[in-house]
């Protein structure tokens, strides 16, 4: 992944293939757009619905849009080469002039990262974010330099928008990063609210509780639908304060008799306060590495998000100026990533520090599924390397950012909502969530199990799912290329990951047909060349023998011959590697005429 | 995967690739072999240590050699394409014939599935096991056609063997199969004891406990080196009986209203046990899916290890004869395994058995590190197609076969060892297990953190680790080539995956050294062809202008010459590909002379 990506000053060279579709099939077609109707709601969820990532929502009535996030998604094992996934935004862009705003409810790269990609192919619409929220956003958008021409507005959680027929206000929530907001969208038929990300902290590293009244306001005013979001939908009692995880880590801190090594998630702004903190405590000099932890940071310090004084920091070149015993270093690269600085640390490859004896690693985050091996490698090379490692091993030192049931039942019970649509999980987690609105009341028939790209329409007689649904399939990007890659490009990287790929050569006399000197093999990623001679020797005579029996017929239409030949190849060596091999290599058949 | 492998009846194409290193280095010097040396013990751990897998630990005295174990291991993220990882046996077979026997602990896959693969190589020595373990084994062994000629020994745990100069006992540990042994090796300079894989239950399915006795009596008459697994060293307190999983999973069948499917591992012979108990208390059916958790059944039947009234077994073409609520299915596929039985039942592709509104899934076991996504699709795939689905959800449902703490402690307080080699497990857990016999009383000079290939030597003045370590690399199993994997392959496969390749194709006129027609461009991976007219177009030019480029210069040496114009064609390629799409897919020029 490369971060400096500008694809605005780029041409674009491939139109967008079709968008990648999810595994499953639908009951209801779909359409790139929906006819304008009166009188009606529509919810439509085009990403964050049985998937963890790509948070997008766009509500809908008669000719005005407001959409909620617009985030993107960390590609799976089966999308090689894939930097992340966007959602597909087909329906809004033929509506683009009906859109009045993008609702931003926090800075996290699942809310805010497809924004860059996707701003302009919706017309540039206003968006509206808190103030770190804002600031987070526009050091991205200055990376594809678009933060000249991005309307961004930031609003105070107490500030009213007008966005066409919407009125919408805002309220508190916390989560693992401040400035974070739910939203009520009011509507001609009544109140929607959209919780974002949060879990009940009653003590926030940033003193900025839940605004429970102004939740419990519009449950006692009314509220027609609620998308709550379902993370933890499947985890029992109540999420953990992040002031626990800041005293757990002060104690450890305090406790450590060399060097101090604390990974962490970048995004993680409450955590890393805290890392500060524990830093001032104990009269240690915090020094940092890490782009992305460097910049946020920095962003945080300057828009006052995090307190540190200045004598506090330290540049990570100067680190060895101090004694082990007054350090932190706050680093990149707690889910095992390759290149980030703790693996860097851990190998002795970084510039800076290298992991030593003595040293204590605290890794304060836990795995995002799929990444577990990675962290268990680097945790090897730690120990390896003679460090101490610390990983929620004796206190809890990290705590998820998402509410647990409780936090999910209490907002149902300030809510009250009449519909209900659980969001941000996989399948799994909105089911539990909907089992949890069910115990709490909400009519089963109210609830909402959505997929991305399913409509739910709303009017005066009741709500139900739109038979059509709208595209809302993986856009991959993939270096400049927003959405090039489709289905086929993937199936070729994962048919060459696996068994390799061989080209064959053959040259044919144009005149006579007949074969030219000996046909050529190219192969890369299949076997060991150097000690596959007799494999190799005895795939030129299959490539002989097939050209020769398949030239000595007839040959009516020439084209269409050598379109037949070449499939011929393809076959035979197919089955004569697999069955000398058990491996299927992409098999590429090049005729040359001369 | 391919199961049916036969390569014993294949001619061998391939000479080994020099085998992977793993990526740290040692301070050691690597030989393949080490002088015969008397009265001295070298224990030689080829596999097992900083892995989870392919457990396999050498001991050597004099002429003499057992080993313990022989397995493998599933290949990592950065093994595209391999089946498994076996390992390095290259020390064993400089010193064949001085290999007394080959000991298996239990019939599980990281302890046995090497055998088929490498027994050949190390000469075909005698190999030990109990009954159900022998059974494992022979029934891969038969897959390979080796069954008749690897010499297996069945012995009973009271039996002793004389090896060389070893002589050998057992004892019975309880894990998560029947008929596991540790194992005690007396030699000249003192005894042994290897736990094999436990975990301290009191309540075992097959009423067949640990023998305590046996183990505290090694230790009361001294015990000169303990190597104790390591798996959940890193876990307070004790492991939950298999037992209690077995009534949580009873009270689960007897609560639901329609079809049970449950998945486990097909390892898990006391598992399935408890699930055909389940069948027999709720007088449901019990039908099988998946090809090795049948196989495990019948021999564990057949050989008296699992026991299951014969009218509760019914064939699952004849499950759909019962109502649903008499019925359990056991199937494969717990790990979300894309083509396992529990996938195809979710997404309605299983011949006999498709998920359906009723229906309810147990997942018993929890994901392998690296699997987690695939089990979350698989459990969205159930959902969404009307199953709930169970997870360790309010009830255990599945408990690991590897004590925690407080087993692994007992251990250390019953055998109480002069020297300490934790192994199986990943580096962290080998150092939490040290920091465990540190607080137990072992002097931490004894404790041995040892890797693979490493060799500890140990006579009457003390235990060191050997300056010389063995080869003890990964071993990788591709279809049917084993060890012919290498570096250089697996990194082409990594590029190829990444972003693709393009094969280019140049015409050159052998007396004019000009250019003949168009450039051929072939690629796979890259970029969507038919949306990248551009593209393609701008390379062929860029193409046109490198050739020209080189031609025009005096060429000197021809064949020297146009290795540097194909490296030309890559570099230039190369960036331009890179300016214009930030990918960097394989170049391979290919120039015809004509």
């Amino acid at each position: 992944m490369t971060p400096n990506k500008k694809p605005q000053s780029r041409r674009p060279y491939s139109r967008p293939a079709a968008p990648r579709r999810d595994g499953f099939a639908r009951q209801a077609s779909e359409a790139t757009t929906l006819p304008t109707a009166a009188n009606k709601l529509r919810i439509i969820p085009l990403g964050g619905l049985e998937e963890v990532g790509k948070n997008m929502t766009a509500f809908e009535y008669g000719n005005d849009i407001v959409i909620v996030d617009m985030g993107l998604m960390f590609p799976n094992e089966d999308m090689p080469g894939v930097d992340y996934v966007v959602p597909d935004v087909t329906y809004l862009q033929k509506k683009a002039k009906n859109i009045r705003g993008l609702l931003i409810t926090h800075g996290h790269l699942d809310h805010i990262g497809a924004i860059p990609y996707l701003i302009e192919k919706i017309g540039m619409p206003p968006v509206f974010a808190t103030k770190l929220t804002a600031g987070l956003m526009n050091q991205r958008l200055a990376e594809f330099g678009l933060e000249k021409r991005t309307r961004v507005t930031e609003f105070h959680p107490d500030d009213k928008l007008n966005l066409g027929v919407f009125s919408v206000s805002f309220f508190r929530v916390t989560h693992s990063i401040p400035d974070c907001v739910g939203i009520a969208i009011k509507t001609p038929l009544g109140t929607i609210v959209h919780t974002g990300d949060f879990k009940v902290d009653h003590t926030p590293v940033d003193q900025q509780p839940m605004e429970f009244h102004k939740i419990s306001q519009l449950g006692h005013e009314g509220v027609l639908l609620l998308l709550s979001e379902s993370t933890n939908a499947w985890k029992d009692g109540y999420s953990i304060s992040e002031k626990t995880i800041g005293k757990n880590i002060l104690n450890i801190v305090e406790q450590a008799p060399g060097r101090v090594v604390i990974a962490t998630f970048a995004s993680l702004i409450s955590r890393i306060q805290q890392i500060v903190n524990a830093a001032v405590l104990t009269g240690r000099k915090l020094s940092v590495s890490g782009r992305s932890v460097e910049q946020n940071l920095e962003l945080a310090v300057r828009l006052g998000y995090i307190k540190m004084p200045k004598d506090t920091y330290v540049s990570i070149n100067k680190v060895d100026n101090y004694p082990d015993n007054k350090v932190i270093i706050l680093a990149t690269g707690s889910q095992g990533q390759d290149n980030s600085s703790l693996s860097r640390m851990s190998r002795g490859e970084h510039k800076h520090v290298k992991i030593r004896k003595g040293d204590l690693v605290v890794i304060s985050s836990s795995p995002i599924p799929g990444n577990e091996r990675a962290v268990q490698t680097l945790m090897d090379a730690l120990f390896r390397a003679g460090a101490m490692v610390n990983y929620n091993r004796d206190l809890d030192i990290h705590t998820s950012g998402h509410g647990y049931r409780k936090d999910l039942e209490l907002m149902l019970a300030l809510v009250k909502p009449k519909y209900f649509i659980p969001i941000h999980g996989q399948r799994y987690m909105l089911e539990e969530h909907k089992l949890l609105a069910k115990a709490m009341g909400v009519f089963p028939e109210n609830i909402f199990v959505m997929q991305n790209g399913a409509v739910l329409e709303i009017d005066k007689h009741g709500a139900t799912i739109s038979k059509t649904s709208v595209p809302a399939g993986y856009v991959m990007v993939d270096g400049l290329g927003v959405g090039d890659i489709g289905n086929v490009v993937l199936r070729d990287r994962k048919v060459m990951a696996e068994d390799g790929m061989v080209v064959v050569l053959v040259k044919i006399d144009d005149k006579t047909n007949k074969l030219v000197g000996e046909p050529d093999i190219i192969t890369r990623g299949f076997i060991y060349v150097k000690s596959s001679d007799r494999l190799l020797f005895e795939t030129k005579q299959k490539i002989r023998h097939t050209i020769i029996a398949a030239t000595s017929k007839t040959m009516t239409d020439k084209m269409e011959d050598w379109n037949n030949i070449r499939g011929l190849l393809r076959d035979d060596l197919s089955d004569f590697f697999f069955k000398e091999t058990e491996r299927r290599p992409m098999i590429l058949p090049v005729i040359i005429k001369v």
